[in-house]
């Protein structure tokens, strides 16, 4: 009974770690009030339309929705790594974008249950085959690295400025510890204070990761490794709703993709990009999760057919 | 004798129309003094890399210096249709990049001899196959097209937003006269007053031309027509040195290779992007006219290689 086997593997393939939040956003389309965000949450979502076995790690308060962790749940996800705070408030985030939907600013950014998260990881998560370490701390990161009994296949993470501003040595110690970083253009540059996005990926190389993905929104994505690059276009869109959790979103399909290999390859990882994207490219048009948890396998397979006939070359 | 048969064809392969003029560019590596530019200038050049039949409409002065012409002709364009006017000064402008060398300030414009600029073209320029109309007065570009006597298989053009600021009607008039406009993502978003890149090359085909290609710097460029997009990456440069001229030498080797063809198609027209950025990736490299003069085809074909490298996917 081989598919019983498959289910029943004692290893997790992909465990993710990242906010499961609250989000108010604006933009030139509308506002938003308290809607359910945070990177674990896109980063789990996206990676749920890849048959593996996946965990989280998060922490919420007792304000948080339960029928929203038993959505992920349903979806596959363990959640037993999701700690409940019951006496204190979930993480919130508000935020409104410009005209231009690439560039932002934070109106409120209440730390709650994450100012002293501390990841505990269940005996089940310890051996996962590849780790996505979505935006947090940097000490908290590590934290979960350290609490690993066997080295994954592929340890991501996902970091912003804010850790390059407050606890920049902190930062590049976890950065030395994984083996790839997938960063925006300006979170490249700040880091590696190069402007060449081809330099700063060799820059950031040179700290430890073998591997830097560069998200450039809706200019694409940028792979570095192996000493080559692989360059994914964005789908031309006719219309971003919201952008919030893109990233996170792109990082999980990214993993998600990998997570269904037992071993990765720059091949893979080509493939891997344009699944990341063609889940991004889903995210954006509507506020929050919403267009995450409408769209169906077949959704996302003709959206990665748009990519490649946007690449494709004869 | 098919090779002889070649050479002596009457009619043109590619003309070209554009200014050649004189530059003065300070970008964060440094400053130059009044070297040879224009966009005619940067389109000649950059369609030298093709063995096809080619000519040139434009306009200098007297203080222009003839052996750059020369040069010109010695790579086989056909400069009998640039103008000396020997008692006016050449066509001037005067420009400073920023330091993220996507934005610039025009410091000088002289327009000179460019003022009141008839372009006449000889009768062996009034049958060409490709015509290509660098950036110029929309007047002046429709009176070129008014002296053709035969429907060249395709006519491109270039603009910029200072014709959509003084000259809107006369340029909506050119466009609705051209087969393909090859313009940047800011013009495309002024021309057709829309944000989003997908929304604004269909806005531009509503106007006439059946393909739009949006040059987007260092982000690549879209190609749009026959209901298809192709997004053709940029090369991550770990420099770039002086970006004047980039977008007319994308144009000439954009057409340059189409030029080679008796039928253009949506695959060559794909073909056409990838050499145009990979000449234009070289153009960027030192300040003015320079790189494009010292590359040669063997250097083109490598480049051109490392595009596809960029893009490749198994």
């Amino acid at each position: 009974m081989r598919y019983s086997y498959i289910c029943e593997k004692k290893n997790m393939d992909l465990l993710s770690v990242g906010s499961v939040a609250f989000d108010a956003t604006e933009t030139p389309f509308g506002k938003t009030g308290k809607i359910v965000g945070g990177a674990g949450t896109f980063i789990s979502l996206a990676s749920t339309f890849f048959q593996t076995k996946k965990g989280l790690v998060s922490v919420v308060g007792g304000d948080f929705p339960i029928q929203t962790l038993n959505t992920l749940k349903d979806k596959g996800i363990d959640i037993s790594g999701v700690q409940i705070k019951k006496d204190e408030k979930t993480f919130f985030w508000s935020g409104k974008y410009h005209n231009d939907m690439n560039s932002r600013d934070t109106l409120v950014t209440e730390l709650n249950v994450l100012e002293k998260f501390d990841p505990i990881l269940p005996s089940s998560f310890t051996q996962p085959s590849y780790l996505m370490l979505g935006n947090l701390s940097p000490v908290v990161q590590r934290k979960v690295i350290e609490q690993l009994t066997v080295k994954p296949k592929l340890i991501a993470m996902d970091t912003m400025n804010f850790w390059m501003d407050i606890l920049n040595d902190e930062l590049k110690r976890t950065i030395g510890m994984v083996d790839i970083l997938i960063i925006n253009d300006e979170e490249a540059r700040q880091l590696s204070n190069e402007y060449s996005l081809k330099i700063a990926a060799k820059k950031i190389q040179n700290m430890g990761p073998r591997y830097v993905i560069i998200k450039k929104g809706e200019h694409g994505a940028l792979l570095f490794g192996e000493g080559k690059i692989f360059y994914a276009p964005a789908l031309p869109l006719e219309e971003v709703f919201d952008p919030t959790g893109a990233g996170d979103t792109f990082a999980g399909g990214f993993m998600g993709y990998l997570s269904q290999f037992d071993q990765y390859s720059f091949e893979k990882m080509k493939r891997a990009v344009i699944y990341g994207s063609a889940l991004a490219s889903f995210c954006v048009e509507k506020f929050g999760t919403q267009r995450l948890t409408e769209i169906d396998s077949n959704d996302l397979k003709n959206r990665v057919d748009e990519f490649y006939q946007l690449i494709e070359f004869k």
